[in-house]
Formats: C-alpha cells, structure tokens, sequence
C-alpha cells in the first residue's frame, strides 16, 4: 500500500428531512449568504423554498444559471458579488457543476487576480468562505471534496482545482431531492460515479482490501439500483444508495494507498472543454474503449478481480475471458440499461478534431496522461477513434 | 437505509516515515506538549526518539503508564497536569488506551468537576484540547473517532465518551510502528477490529451497498493479514493493511445508514469492568456464542450473506448451513489462527459471578442490550454461560 494523506473535515447530514437542519449548521457561519444555483429546477422541486424558509434569519443574496462544465467567468461574477456583499457563507443547490462553481469562488473572493490563476496554480488559494452543499443531483462527489473543476472556453481547458480550503463545511443530502431529476441526468450522474471508482479500482497496487471492499461496495450500489431508479425515480432505497455512493466514490477516501492516475477523465475534460458535452456521457462512451485498450497481461490480474467480484463471472474462467466478459457487460450496463449515447459521432464530434483534441489532452497532462497504463498522444488519438 | 449524520475531521497521515511530518502538523497547534503514552515500549522501538526529535521546538511534559482499559484517575491526573503547566496539545502514543486516556484529559482540562461527570454525561463537553495521536497498536480506531472508553473501578463501569470535541486533530501511522508489537496483542487488536465490523455489518438495514462494501473489506483485510502479520511479523503489506482496516472499522463511516446497535462490546466492557480482562480477547470469546444465539428467521439472511461474502463459503447451501459454517470458521479464526483463549474459565472468571455481571451488564444499558437483536438479563446471562 502506498504512503497518502487523507483528510475529509465535511459534515455529511444525510435523510429524509435533511434540510430541516440546515439553519442549526448554516446558522453559526455568518449572515449574509449567497445562494447559488442552476437553471432553476429547485424552484420547480420545493428545494429553493426550504432553503429560503430555513435562512429565513439570513440576508440572502443570488447567483444563478451556473451551467454545466462552469466556466471561469461564472466564477469571476461570483466572486465580484461576494466581496461587493461582504458574504460570509456561500450555500450551493445543485449538483457538481453548481459546487464546483461555488467552491471556486469561494476561493477566489480572496484573490484580486483572475481567477484561472487559481485554477492553473499560477497563485495560491489562501483562504476560503464556508460552502453548504445542498445536494439535488449525484455524480462528482464535490459535495465532499476538495476539488472544483473550471473550464475556459477561451483557452479549451477544463481543469481541477484542490485545495483543502474549499471543502465544503457541511453537505445535506435528502435522496427524495433526486426523486425529480430527469432520467437522462440520472444516467449521466451514475456513468460518472462509476468512472470515479473505475480511475481509481484499476491500480497496480493490489493489496488494498479496505479500499477494494469499498470501490466493490460502491459499484455494486451503481450497478444494482440504477436500473431500479431509472424505472421508478422516487425510489427511495436507490435513491439514497446512489446519493451515497457519489461522495464515497471521490472523497479521497479510495484513492488512499492506490497508485492513483487518472485516465478517462483527462481525456473527456478536451472532450468538454471543445464540445460542451455532458460529463458523464463523455466518460461512458471513452471508459470500455479504454479499458478494452490497456487490457493486456499487466493489468489482467486486476480485470479478473473486478469481473469476479463486482459481475459475478465465474472465477474458473480463463483470465482474458472473464476480462472481456466484465468490459461487454460494463458497456452493456453503460450503453443499454442506463441508455447512454454509445459513440462520439452521436454527439457530434468530428473525426477531424480528434488529432487536436489528444494532443491538446496530453499537453494538458505535462506530456502524457499518467493514468494506470501511460498514454501518449498516439494512444489517446486510438481511443477517441475507438469511440467514433 | 436510515438517516444518518457523519462528520471525521481528523486528518490522517499514513505510510512509511509518517512521523516525519509531526512537526509540520503539530507546531501549528502549540508550543506546550503534553506527551502521554503506556508502559514504556515506545522508549524500545524508537517512536519515543523520534517524536521527541520531532518536537525538539516544543516544551514537552510526559504522563506515562497508562494502562489498558484506561481508569478515570489517570485522566484527573493528566488533566491536572494540563491546567498546571497550560498544555496546548496532548500528542497521544500508544494504542486505543493511551488515545482514549488522551482524548478524555483533553476534555477534562475544560471541566472543574469530576471527569466522571463527562463520561456518564452528567456535564458537556464545552470544549478540549487539541490532540495527535502516534499509532504503535491498531485495534480500536480511537485514533480516528470522537470515543474515548474510561474505566470506573470502584463502580465497576466501563463506558464510552462520545463528543466531537475530542476527534483527534491529525493521526500518524506508520506500519512499521506495528512490526514490534507482540502476538497476543496484535491477536487480540484484530479481534477488537473484528468485532467493531460485526456489531455493525449485522444490522436490519440490507440496503447499504456502500456500507456493506467497505465492512466486507475490512473483514477480509483481517481474515487474509492476519495469520500474516502473526507469523511475520515486519511484513509491511499485512501491517499496513491492519493498520488502515482498524481506524475505518470504527470512525463512524460504516454505521452510517445501519441501524446501529452494540451487542458484544457492551457484555464485554462488564468482563473488563470486573476482571480487567483484555478487551479484544473478551471479544473474542464472547462473539461467536453470541452469533449462534441470535441465528434465527430474523437474522438468517445477514448470516448468509456474511458466509458467503467474507468466508466464501457456496451461496447454494441451505441458509442455515451457510450461516453455521460462517460461525464455526469465525471461531476457527479467533481460537486456532489468533490463537487466543476460547473461554471464561481460562481468564480466571468465576461461574458465580456471572449473574451479578449480566444484571450489571444490562442495568447500565437502561435495561436492556439494544444491539442487532435485544439482549435481556436472561439472554446475556445465557451468552455469558456458552462462554464458560
């Protein structure tokens, strides 16, 4: 097991009536809050008033219409409205995109730069204000981390930034707030979950077994209730498994002792960052193609562990035969039970951008994307042809 | 899954050369070092040296020969000391004794009263010092939780003291901190391990996936290591295993979603309350005759699943003989691999004197064990007898 570092200081307030508690831990960080949120779903749901009512003691200011992949404007215009308010607590209603746009601002309201400084690690984040997360759609995991992820639509990038700083404070997970998100987005947000734990369960390092269990445990959550949820939204068993697995998945609490590389996601970042897609169907449609692409004796021991214990396939099996099994019933689950758009074409891509697109892919990474097999820029190009 | 609320700040530094990091983690937090620690085998392995080297900045105090099932004398006096010399951080050496011991002076120093008064709640925690906990024995995960269990011995009480205030700031493991401990402890801390995973994976909540998850791994981290690390003993990947499996067994992450209740541990802290048994072999002998106990109907589904995940035992056999081979390997495990003592008899207990310890046993739980099924006078009374 490698050395490693964990710290994860989030409260995590989890159940039915979540929200209800949000004054007790809200309360004691400050008056004047900024509320962030999306395009508006939660005041569709309820969720925008309970918010109100529960800070009903609290000056609230707004930020709205943070977009998918937020961009690194959305975080100036944030940060500008903090410091003109003197906020002292940012409360963020949303899913990953409307977290990350929050924590970057709560970082860069300290920081007279641009903000993409921050981003770049150009300079320091010093400080932060206090986030509460209210979580209304599962998949990144943010409402429990340390990392928010900013693209520039100017320069095609979309890069994470972590600091310990902008943890949240406190997260209030309800699984019945999930109950209305639309199934596309669902399916988006579970394909994403699963490409946090495949990043980090496919290491070299093979005797990690609390880590192990729990990546097993996670995605046999995902696998288990995400036809179930699919089918029936307001189920509150696989609603709350799932709500569960996403923090679980990225809290950095996996990464511990793995080599950890990420893969998929490096690649699927030029993927938004020049077309705008969805983050999760960008990783559905890249992670069997890679998988089917680093399978060889080096990693075969892995892929035989994993077809074992998360698929059930006969471990009396030929190795590569049970690999290959575990990949086609990745893509099956990915592809048809979740009913992701399966190749890059459906999305629009050209064939013609992908040579700019893995170069710009290994750029970003110093040169190569240092993932659980190295990939260069050749190899980045095979598999975003794989996907077409 | 039911409600829950999760909250582990401490941070955790783990690997080989982790205590190379003390002075950057703990010189922030103060100047004046209360150093606590047991009998004295850290001046034997070199851990007393290095933090002393580590600490060569700070004014250090020492409170040594803290004993296992830590009394609540030694906390006054550590308390004592704390307000004497105006201690700033108490840096805690040892295993779940020494932490727990640490963790209640860190409270006590704010109280005036009895610290009885905090471990039986008779007063609040108002707040506690700051502590760093070095890990040279891993069992009861003390070093990443808000528990510290103290002793009473003129009541004849052994009970937890649960407050946030008293989470460790940063933790040190280091494996290698683990190749000098000796086997029956090492035994007996894996069995602490062990059934810190029962009294929570046996539950009525079979829909955490998650959860169910990482308690499997953690099962199998001891199962697989621990015959490893008893015949060799500097084997880094067993220590390192171990050592990561006992604070995630207990820092509250796995009770998250179950319906959580303790059984053994509370017979157990009766044992030690009256014979000052250890506790991870009281464990030991008492989980097995209480697993046959409570295998019925109601609970033969969670058997089943624990036969057949963690032993690997054929999931076609009939349930019960599923759940009954799953509870002979168990004690194969604690009694011919572990190699610690199967009975009662072999401490030194009494037959008399069970009634009185089973009526105690219960009155300090309001009448009756609420663990994963409830246990009334007669019931411990019948386990403490199986036990004998």
């Amino acid at each position: 097991m490698n050395n490693f570092s964990f710290h994860s200081p989030t409260r995590i307030v989890f159940g039915k009536g979540a929200l209800d508690q949000m004054k007790k831990y809200i309360g004691p960080l400050g008056k004047k809050v900024l509320l962030v949120y999306g395009k508006g779903s939660i005041k569709k749901n309820g969720v925008y008033d309970k918010i109100c009512s529960q800070l009903s003691n609290h000056e609230i200011w707004e930020l709205s219409d943070v977009m998918p992949n937020p961009r690194v404007d959305k975080v100036k215009e944030g940060a500008d409205l903090c410091r003109e308010h003197g906020i002292d607590v940012i409360v963020a209603a949303g899913g990953g995109s409307v977290f990350d746009c929050s924590k970057a601002i709560a970082a860069a309201c300290f920081y007279d730069g641009d903000p993409w400084d921050l981003v770049v690690g150009k300079a320091k984040v010093s400080q932060a204000l206090p986030i509460a997360c209210v979580v209304t759609m599962s998949a990144t995991g943010s409402e429990m981390n340390d990392t928010a992820v900013i693209s520039n639509w100017d320069l095609h990038q979309k890069i994470g930034l972590h600091d310990d700083h902008i943890c949240p404070t406190v997260s209030f997970l309800d699984p019945e707030n999930l109950f209305t998100v639309p199934f596309s987005q669902m399916a988006a947000g579970i394909a994403d979950i699963l490409s946090h734990l495949f990043e980090q369960y496919f290491t070299d390092v093979e005797d990690a077994y609390v880590q192990d269990g729990l990546a097993v445990g996670c995605m046999k959550a995902c696998i288990h209730y995400g036809p179930i949820v699919l089918k029936d939204p307001s189920n509150y068993e696989a609603c709350s498994n799932l709500m569960w697995a996403a923090p679980m998945a990225l809290n950095g609490l996996l990464k511990t002792g793995y080599s950890m590389g990420w893969s998929c996601h490096p690649m699927e970042h030029v993927l938004s960052a020049y077309y705008d897609v969805t983050h999760g169907v960008g990783l559905a449609i890249l992670t069997p193609r890679w998988m089917r692409y680093i399978l060889d004796e080096s990693t075969i021991s892995r892929f035989k562990k994993y077809g074992v214990e998360v698929w059930g396939i006969d471990a009396n099996l030929d190795d590569f035969e049970i690999a290959r099994k575990a990949i086609q019933k990745t893509e099956e689950f990915l592809f048809e039970t979740l009913q992701l758009p399966r190749s890059l074409s459906q999305l629009g891509i050209l064939e013609e951008s992908l040579p700019e697109m893995a170069k710009s892919c290994v750029e970003t990474k110093g040169g190569s994307v240092q993932g659980y097999k190295t990939l260069y820029e050749k190899d980045v190009l095979a598999i975003y042809k794989a996907c077409l």
